[in-house]
């Protein structure tokens, strides 16, 4: 009974008024230890693991835990027999999908309220894209993902992939040179599936550890540096082990690799959306011998959850270069002619957009027209479902939901009730939330599946977490320290350039902002 | 410091003189609860979960746990580098296996001293080729299992296969009449991979759940039995549920017949494997809250150590009809010609063999040669490394592993030491325990690979195990009340014949027995 909601929570971990106690419990290990244990327990103990529904049953079936080619979705889907499509409110019909895409797009370019920067942008599209994979010739609800941090996105979706990425020497991947920095091979020397369109010349199709990731110069920046790393890995492990073989070397660096995504995730991307007093930190052990699922399932909510594409702005402006983004789409030689020093410090720098209504640029609108109509399709269960799901209040008006007047009074007209908005739809008008990038709904639903998704992780059970795992001592600090930062300049030669999450000089508002933080920024 | 050895455990668990206590412990609730979870968590915590190693690298890797086509392993193979197979001891090159299979080759028929029955071992053969999958044309570490009860020995190793075995009404599968007895189909009306030799027949060629099912009818008669278990199971849902379509009766009923399996295996046929004093129980709830893995890999070694030929007799008598071995394999319809009531009683009635050395039917000794050259080629380490791995004592002698001088002596002279006896050979030659059918080394090591298979199963994680999973009260009253007995006897028409795990009128050993139980009747 005397839980604190997750709203008051939310607010102790951003009060400036709180934050004594917390730089307290960032400098004392055994308290440190002690918070992140409630968080990390907190946060998972939220989502069934194995999971009870999949995305081709309304009801538990064995193949929810058996069949990995299936989402698996935490609320069973809204009752084929109900008199809505929502249950039993709102309107019969749900509003035309052409009417709602007149909130979301983009009319004027509003910058993220937080500050973040290009490179989180691109940081999130390149990490998700490890697990959000659906397989749209096989349905909405299929997918190839493996389920977790499994570094797919780096070194391909099967051994086949990954033998054609590897240089089988010293455990490394194959990499070549172009003006004078190692990159990612050409697709016609490495051929992999790759989904480029056929306007796309051979000069700038490379072989990248993911289809999808030609599309964007940010996700090709993102594969070159990790490749690279892998490679340095190799170096240092090489060293220590001078007998070990390539394959050795090669499984050996992949796992640090694992190591090391999974803490700048924690450290410095979920860090910067929490964005909390707290200093988050990657501290396995202090899960041994808890209830605690090392396993885990992608949630086909926690996909749509991740539909953020208003983060992405119209173009991009590398050292005075701008680039519209029908020239920086399918266009990775943008990284190579700029070298990826200016373009790491280029996206530091450049502000992300606002994730929200009326900001959704117009090269991606047609994907959350999709996503909405996949949600009714597969009979995504209503906003307010989740919110009760997630132990969050559920919304008790449109005002309530959209912290304003005008777009609630149209909301209002179209779906009748607030416990017949769509969760995707809601996701998209929800006010902000005090000092964060986004409403309430996707922090706490998307918190309980990301910290699920990385604690899980077979690297952190007991058995794996310790020195041996990683190739000895060397090889488990490499893990224990990496941070974005890092991971960037050991990579880039010469100066280090700008690496942020954040624009440089942004300020996030002051205490007196704090309760009017939420309504003024909007619209 | 105080914790019992295994072998103490077992004792006082199989004593007469502890008996009053556990018959005290079998009538109270509470503590039948608390023996049971320090007995699954006993037995499940020794194995490593997620699983560290698989079959394609002696170090570990990401794909120990995302790569379900290896078999995981609990010890990492013996170093390519020592100067010897087994290690540091032992000889350079092993006994060749001819040398070696003149010590396991059946010489005179020896019958299970516990008195097991040949439905017995039909059972094991039946339950454990549902996750014992060798993909033996990809090589002897690869495996096409689940890894876990999924029931596919039933439905069929995909949606392909249980596609076909479907019926599409009610939920049922496709069953014909012969006989006045409900059968599986002809493989010519369900053509299905089977691996049917070229001489057989199309009318004794049946589609089956498992492609090797055909080799034996005690697996015929275990595929009928539950085939028509499940549509049983389903005229009840449909009888509760008239409103359910096909897939969701299909569905539910192989929820439920998961749930039956598991009790069927701890209460029934582990309870015989054990022959503890103490009463098995199936009580998942007991695990809610604890820090217990709800996931399985299996291990190389657990494969290896279920090879159980030696139970197997060298012919079969059916009410006075006798098969050799060549009449029966390969001959379901001796199931048809009988009827399920007189074969179901007729193994009831027949002894299985000692699985021991110099106990080897000629039908598989090839099986035992295959396993002995895939664990060299595994190179999986010594008996002792495995008994310390599962806190058994190593032993000191070839006659303290066999309990003899004869076969000690002879062993001792190709393996030199003690410390080099391999995994395999150790436990074909192993000294039984006390009032079991095995020696310590299967017991100890099994159940914990046992128990953690049983438990880890997702129907029992606190969201699965409830009455809502199974279709409501009345299919988790089938699961919670399910008996061997009661499976045949509501799937046999007329009167129930005798279903047993033990012949009738065997007698084990009294308490004078016991101390000199185990060398007695060994050779």
């Amino acid at each position: 009974m005397l839980k604190p909601s997750p709203d008051t929570v939310h607010n102790l971990l951003i009060s400036p008024w709180f934050s004594w106690f917390l730089s307290l419990v960032n400098k004392v290990t055994f308290l440190q230890e002690f918070f992140m244990k409630r968080v990390y327990l907190l946060r998972s103990n939220i989502i069934d693991s194995p999971p009870l529904y999949e995305t081709l049953h309304d009801y538990p079936t064995v193949s929810a835990h058996t069949n990995n080619s299936l989402y698996a979705r935490t609320l069973p889907p809204v009752p084929k027999d109900c008199p809505t499509p929502m249950g039993s409110k709102g309107p019969v019909e749900l509003p035309h999908t052409d009417i709602l895409m007149k909130f979301f797009q983009r009319t004027k370019f509003r910058p993220e309220p937080m500050g973040s920067s290009v490179l989180m942008t691109f940081f999130a599209q390149h990490f998700t894209h490890m697990f959000f994979k659906t397989d749209y010739r096989k349905g909405h609800g299929v997918t190839w993902s493996g389920h977790g941090v499994d570094v797919t996105s780096i070194y391909g979706k099967d051994v086949h992939v990954e033998n054609m990425l590897r240089s089988f020497k010293d455990g490394k991947l194959k990499l070549q040179t172009l003006n004078g920095e190692e990159y990612p091979l050409y697709l016609k020397d490495a051929p992999v599936e790759m989904t480029y369109p056929a306007s796309v010349p051979p000069e700038r199709r490379f072989a990248l550890g993911h289809p999808f990731f030609g599309l964007l110069p940010g996700l090709f920046l993102y594969q070159t540096i990790w490749m690279r790393e892998h490679n340095r890995v190799c170096d240092i492990l090489k060293q220590e082990h001078p007998d070990w073989d390539d394959e050795q070397l090669f499984q050996t660096g992949k796992l640090i690799l694992v190591g090391e995504t999974i803490r700048i995730v924690i450290e410095d991307y979920v860090q910067h959306l929490a964005n909390y007093n707290l200093k988050l930190k990657f501290l396995p052990h202090v899960l041994f011998g808890e209830n605690f699922q090392y396993q885990n399932k992608i949630s086909l909510e926690f996909n749509h959850l991740y539909h953020w594409h208003p983060l992405m702005p119209d173009e991009f402006n590398i050292t005075g270069s701008v680039y519209p983004m029908k020239d920086f789409m399918f266009h990775s030689e943008v990284v190579v002619n700029h070298g990826t020093a200016a373009v790491t410090d280029a996206f530091s720098r450049q502000r992300s957009g606002h994730m929200s209504h009326h900001n959704h640029g117009a090269a991606t609108q047609y994907v959350l027209r999709d996503a909405i109509k996949t949600g009714r399709e597969l009979r995504i269960q209503p906003l307010n479902n989740y919110r009760k799901r997630f132990n969050l209040r559920p919304y008790t008006s449109f005002e309530d939901l959209t912290g304003e007047t005008k777009l609630a009074g149209e909301l209002q007209k179209l779906y009748h009730d607030i416990d017949a908005v769509e969760f995707m739809v809601g996701m998209m008008v929800e006010k902000r939330r005090t000092r964060n990038l986004f409403g309430s709904t996707i922090v706490e639903v998307g918190a309980g599946y990301s910290v699920k998704g990385l604690l899980s992780n077979p690297i952190c059970s007991p058995q794996y977490w310790k020195p041996s795992t990683f190739g000895g001592d060397v090889g488990f600090e490499i893990v224990q320290t990496a941070t974005l930062e890092k991971l960037f300049c050991a990579n880039i030669k010469g100066k280090c350039p700008l690496v942020s999450l954040r624009v440089p000089d942004f300020q996030i508002g002051d205490v007196d902002e704090l309760s009017n933080f939420v309504v003024k920024d909007e619209l």
